[in-house]
C-alpha cells in the first residue's frame, strides 16, 4: 500500500511489519516536499516520523488517545489519520493546521501548541475514562524540550495518583529548539549512555514506571515498546531515543536552525536566506551594552534566535546569557532576583509565551518593583496567525497589574532609545513591545527619560484626536492623511506606552476635539483604548476604540482581519465622518 | 540571653549553643500567643523554629540571604532579626505582615506570598552575585508542599546549571495544607524511611547534591548539616524532615486545621468555633450532585477546605474529589481534559491563585473550549488583604479571555442557579464568582439558562442606570435608595456576568438615562466597566466606572479603601448629582 492510500490506522495496519521503514522514508519525502515550499517545524517532525508508524501500528486511534505535546510534530500523525493529501497535494496543503486540531479528525483531541500541556490533558481523558467505566489507552507524547516547562512537571507528578492505564512516550531528541538546558538533560545523557540503567531516574523519582528505548528511529524496536505497555493496567513512561532532524542531513547537522523552517530552502543543501533582523540588531545592541555593564543579562526561554541570539551571539555573550530552557515561570523570577541581587536583566519573550509566566509577573517581579526589563516579541495582529500562537493579549496581561510600565515605541529607533533608558533605570519593572511594522525611523522625538513620560503630540489638529500606539503609528499617520483629504485637520498622538495615561494631554484635548480615536495593534478588551474610553467617560467627549474584537482566530488572512475588525483607513475614516456632529 | 533582647543574629550566635532549646520553647511560647490574640499561620512555623534558629546560628544574614517560600513561616526568622516586639507586645502586633518584607528589614528580600517561587528568585540573587564577583552564602527554604508547584521545579532544574554557592533547604513537614499528593511525595517518604539513601532521589535526579537530616526539629543537627554547607560551590539540597505543627499538640494532632488559625482559639485545648459557611453549603451541593452524577469531578489545589470539602467531606466525595496538591497549571488543564473526556470537571479556586494559570485557561481550556466549571472563592475587595493575596484581579484576568463565560451572582440562591446551569451545560467553559457578601437571597429573578443572558433590570427608573455587578449589587441597591432619597429614580441592573455585554439593555437605557455607573468589586483596569464604557464610548451616555484603582495594597482597612476609592454611598451619590445636567 503507498502512503497516499492510507486513509486512517486501519489501512496502516494492514501493512507488513517490513515495510513500514520503506513507509517512513516516503513519509519523509513527502514531509521535506511541503516544508519546502510551505514551510514549517521540521526538526521535530523528522525526528518522530517512525514513533508515529509504531504507535499507530500498536494502538487503536480514536478508541485509544494519543495527546501531543506542543503538536508541531503531527505532521506525520496528520499524514496517517486520513490527512494526507495536505501533504501530497500543494492545492491542499492549506487544509491542516501545523498543530493538533479536533476539527480536522478524530484522531485529535485538543488544539495544542504550547509546550507541557499534554501529561495533564491527556490525565484528565484518562480520569473521565475511568469515572465512566471506559477502557482505553491514554498516550501523552512530549519531549523536544517541553520536560523543563513546570507544567509538565506538575502533570507527571499526578499521574502516579491515577494508579491506571497511561502511557507516557518521552522523544527524547536530546533538544530543545535551541540546545537543552537544565540539570534534568545531564541525568537524561546518563540515562541514554547506560540504556535506562543509571541511577536516580527522575521518572522512578516521580512514583512511576519507566521503560528505555535506545533507538527511537527504529520501528521494530518502537513496536516492541509499545506492545509491551498496550493496556497496561498503571501509568508509565516510555523513554525514546530519537534524532531531531533523521533523514535529512542539514536539519540534523545544524538542529537549532532546523527546528523550524521558512518555505524555500534548497532540497539538496539546505541553503536558505538569512539576512538582517531586528532580532539581530537588538542582540548586537545588547552585546555591545554587555561589554560596558559586566551585570548586564539576557535572559531568554528557549528561543534565543527568535532574540537575535544565535549560537555565535550567544558565545560571545558568556556568562552574561542565559537560556533558562522552555520555563517563562522560572524566566520571570529568576529576572526579578537578578534586579534585586543588583544586575540588570532583560528578559527577552515572545508575545504568547509571556502569557505563561502572568502571576510571576504580577507577584515575583511587580509586587517587589524589581527593575527588570522585558522586551516582548512579536506582538502584532499581522504576525504569527495559529491560534495557539496569537501574539495580540499582551496588552491586556502586563497594562492592568500594577507597578508595571509597558511602553509600546513606534519604530525602531524609539525602541532603542526606550531599551536604553529601561537598563540605565533601576526604579521599576519596565516592558517594551518591539515594534513589528519594519519601520525603522519615523518622526518621532526621543526622550531621556520614559518614567511616567507624557504623551508626544506629533501633528496638532483639532476636532478628532488619534492616538495611535506603537506598531499602529504607522496606521495612525495614514488615517490622519485620509482625514486631511476630508478637510479635517486630525490631532496625531504617540502615546509611547499602554500605561502610560497623560492627564494633562488628555484633558487639553478636550478644549477642541470631540472624538478622540485609539488605535492599538491587539485585542481591545482589557487594553490600552478602554482606558482612555473610561477616562472619558463621565465627559463630552467621545472615544472610539480600535483593535481586534475578542475573539480566538486561527490562520487569517492579515488584510481580511483588518477589514473584519473595521481597521482599514477606509473603514475608519467613514467611521469618524458617521460620528462627527 | 532572652529572646526579647535579641535585636539581630548577632546577638543570637552569642548564646551557647545548649541554650538554643530553651531558646526555642520561648519562640513557640510567643509564638503561640501571637497566635491565639492575632490569628495567622500556625503549623508552618510551630514547625520550623529550629531550623530558623540554625539558619540564622550558621550564616550570616543578611550579607548571605535567606529567601523563604510562601514566607508564612517566616514568623521565626522574624523574632530573630529585629522585630521580636512584632511578637511580645501586642500593641505592636501589626508592625509587620504575615510574610516577608523587605520595607521591614534588611533581612527579606522579597515580597512572597504564592508558594514555588523560592528557588527562582534566590537563583537571580545567586547569579547577580556571581556577575559582580561576590561572595556569600544563597539559601533558599522550600518545602510545605510548595515543591509540586511547576515553578519550583523550573528553578531547581535550573540550579544545575550555576556552578556556584547554592543552598536548597527543603522542609520536608509531610504535609501540604492537606495531606500532600503528587508521585514525589511516595518517593519523598522513602528517603525519610531510609534517611535519605534510597534510589531515585529526585533532587539527585535534577543534578543537584544532597544531604539529609533526619531529625529537622533538633538544633544540634541542623547547625552541623548547615556548616557542612556553609560557603559551598555548588548548588547543594538538604532534605530536612520536620514536624508540622511542633509543639503545639492540637496542631501536631490535626495539621490541616492548623495550617493556619484564627484569633481566639482555646490555647490549652486547641478548641475553635467552628460553624455554617457558603464554602461547607457548596460541598454539600456538590456531594449530593454527584450522586446522581458519577462523572461530575470536583477538583482542587491544595485548599480543599477553603472549598468546604474537609477531611469527611473529601471522604464521602471518593473518586469524585481531586487534590491535585500546589499546582494550579495541571489543575486547569486536568479540568479541560476531564471536560473533554465527558466527565463533568468543577474546579474550585481562591482568585488568587487562579492567576497561576492564566496560559492554561486561555490554551488548555478556551481555545478548546472544553465544558469545564471554575468556582472562584474570595475574590472582593473585602477580604484577604496582604499584598500578596489580594483577590481582585481575577475579573480582568478573566473576562478578557476569548470564550470564556465569567458569571457574577448577586447572592447564594443565584451562584446555586448558575452552578446548576454550568454544570449542566457541555458548550462551553463557565467560571463563576462566589459570591462574598453574605447575602443569601435577594430579590433576583433566576434563569435555567445563562448561556448569553440578558441583564436583569430590577429596578425601572431613570436619567442614572447602576449596573451594580456581583458581590456589589447590594451596594448598587444601597446607592439606588440613598439617589431615590435625592429624588432621583435610578435604574439599578444585575448585570449577572462581567463578560456579559447585553446590547439590547445598553441600546434601552439610551432612551431616558444620561449615565451609568458600574459597580464592581475589584479593580477597574481591564475590568467590566471599562467595556460599558467602550461601548458608550462614541454615544452622548456617560459612563462612571466604579471599583479599586490600579495599585498593589497591603493590610488595608476595608472602610478605608472603599473611601479612597471612592465607593462608599454618600461618595457616590455626590459624583452622580455633580455629573448630571
Amino acid at each position: 500500500m503507498k502512503l497516499v492510500d492510507i486513509m486512517s490506522p486501519d489501512d496502516l495496519k494492514k501493512i507488513p511489519q517490513p515495510e513500514l521503514p520503506a513507509l517512513a522514508a516516503e513519509m519523509r519525502q513527502f514531509l521535506l516536499q511541503k516544508l519546502q515550499r510551505h514551510g514549517g517545524h521540521a526538526g521535530p517532525n523528522l525526528g518522530f516520523v517512525e514513533a508515529t508508524i509504531a504507535l499507530h501500528y500498536v494502538f487503536h486511534s480514536p478508541a485509544d488517545k494519543l495527546v501531543f505535546d506542543v503538536s508541531h510534530q503531527t505532521y506525520p500523525h496528520k499524514m496517517l489519520t486520513g490527512r494526507i493529501r495536505a501533504f501530497a497535494d500543494p492545492a491542499h496543503d492549506d487544509d491542516v493546521s501545523g498543530y493538533s486540531e479536533p476539527s480536522e479528525s478524530p484522531h485529535d483531541h485538543f488544539v495544542i501548541g504550547h509546550t507541557s500541556t499534554s501529561v495533564s490533558l491527556a490525565a484528565g481523558l484518562a480520569k473521565a475514562r475511568d469515572l465512566k467505566g471506559e477502557k482505553f489507552n491514554v498516550i501523552a507524547v512530549i519531549g523536544d524540550g517541553a520536560l523543563s516547562g513546570g507544567e509538565a512537571f506538575e502533570g507527571l507528578d499526578n499521574l502516579a495518583e491515577l494508579q491506571s492505564n497511561f502511557i507516557v512516550v518521552f522523544n527524547d531528541n536530546q533538544m530543545s529548539i535551541a540546545e537543552n538546558h537544565g540539570g534534568i538533560y545531564l541525568k537524561l545523557a546518563e540515562l541514554r549512555r547506560t540504556k535506562g540503567q543509571c541511577e536516580d531516574n527522575f521518572f522512578r523519582a516521580l512514583g512511576l514506571d519507566y521503560r528505555y528505548v535506545a533507538n527511537g528511529n527504529d520501528i521494530d524496536s518502537l513496536i516492541a515498546a509499545f506492545r509491551e505497555v498496550q493496556n497496561i493496567d498503571h501509568p508509565v513512561v516510555i523513554h525514546v531515543n530519537t534524532v531531531k532532524g533523521m533523514g535529512y542531513a542539514p536539519a540534523v547537522a545544524d538542529k537549532e536552525a532546523w527546528h523550524w523552517t521558512t518555505p524555500g530552502f534548497d532540497l539538496v543543501t539546505g541553503k536558505r536566506d538569512g539576512g538582517d533582523s531586528l532580532g539581530g540588531r537588538v542582540a548586537d545592541h545588547l552585546l555591545r551594552k554587555m561589554k560596558e555593564m559586566p551585570e548586564l543579562v539576557v535572559i531568554n526561554a528557549a528561543v534565543p534566535a527568535v532574540a537575535g541570539f544565535t549560537p555565535q551571539k550567544r558565545k560571545l555573550a558568556g556568562k552574561q546569557f542565559v537560556d533558562v530552557g522552555i520555563c517563562e515561570e522560572h524566566a520571570c523570577a529568576f529576572a526579578s532576583g537578578l534586579a534585586r541581587g543588583g544586575a540588570r536583566p532583560v528578559w527577552c519573550v515572545i508575545s504568547t509565551f509571556l502569557q505563561r509566566a502572568y502571576d510571576q509577573l504580577s507577584q515575583d517581579l511587580c509586587i517587589n518593583k524589581n527593575p527588570a526589563v522585558i522586551l516582548v516579541s512579536c506582538a502584532t495582529l499581522l504576525g504569527m496567525n495559529d491560534v495557539t500562537h496569537l501574539c495580540w493579549f499582551d496588552i491586556p496581561l502586563l497594562c492592568n497589574i500594577p507597578d508595571l510600565t509597558y511602553l509600546c515605541p513606534t519604530c525602531e529607533k524609539e525602541y532603542f532609545a526606550m531599551m536604553d533608558w529601561a537598563i540605565a533605570q533601576t526604579e521599576r519593572p519596565v516592558a517594551i513591545r518591539q515594534p513589528e511594522n519594519g519601520v525603522r525611523e519615523n518622526e518621532c522625538a526621543l526622550l531621556a527619560d520614559y518614567a511616567d513620560c507624557s504623551y508626544e503630540i506629533t501633528r496638532r489638529g483639532g476636532k478628532v484626536a488619534i492616538l495611535a500606539l506603537g506598531n499602529f503609528y504607522e496606521l495612525g499617520q495614514r488615517l490622519h492623511a485620509a482625514l486631511a483629504a476630508k478637510q479635517i485637520d486630525a490631532t496625531l498622538v504617540n502615546p509611547r506606552g499602554a500605561t502610560i495615561l497623560d492627564a494633562a494631554a488628555l484633558e487639553a484635548l478636550k478644549r477642541d476635539h470631540q472624538l478622540v480615536i485609539t488605535l492599538e495593534d491587539g485585542v481591545i478588551d482589557g487594553g490600552f483604548g478602554e482606558k482612555i474610553a473610561r477616562y472619558y467617560g463621565a465627559s463630552a467627549m467621545n472615544v472610539l476604540v480600535k483593535g481586534a474584537a475578542k475573539k480566538f482566530a486561527d490562520r487569517y488572512d492579515a488584510d481580511e482581519f483588518l477589514r473584519q475588525n473595521g481597521l482599514t483607513v477606509d473603514q475608519m475614516t467613514e467611521e469618524i465622518l458617521s460620528l462627527l456632529y
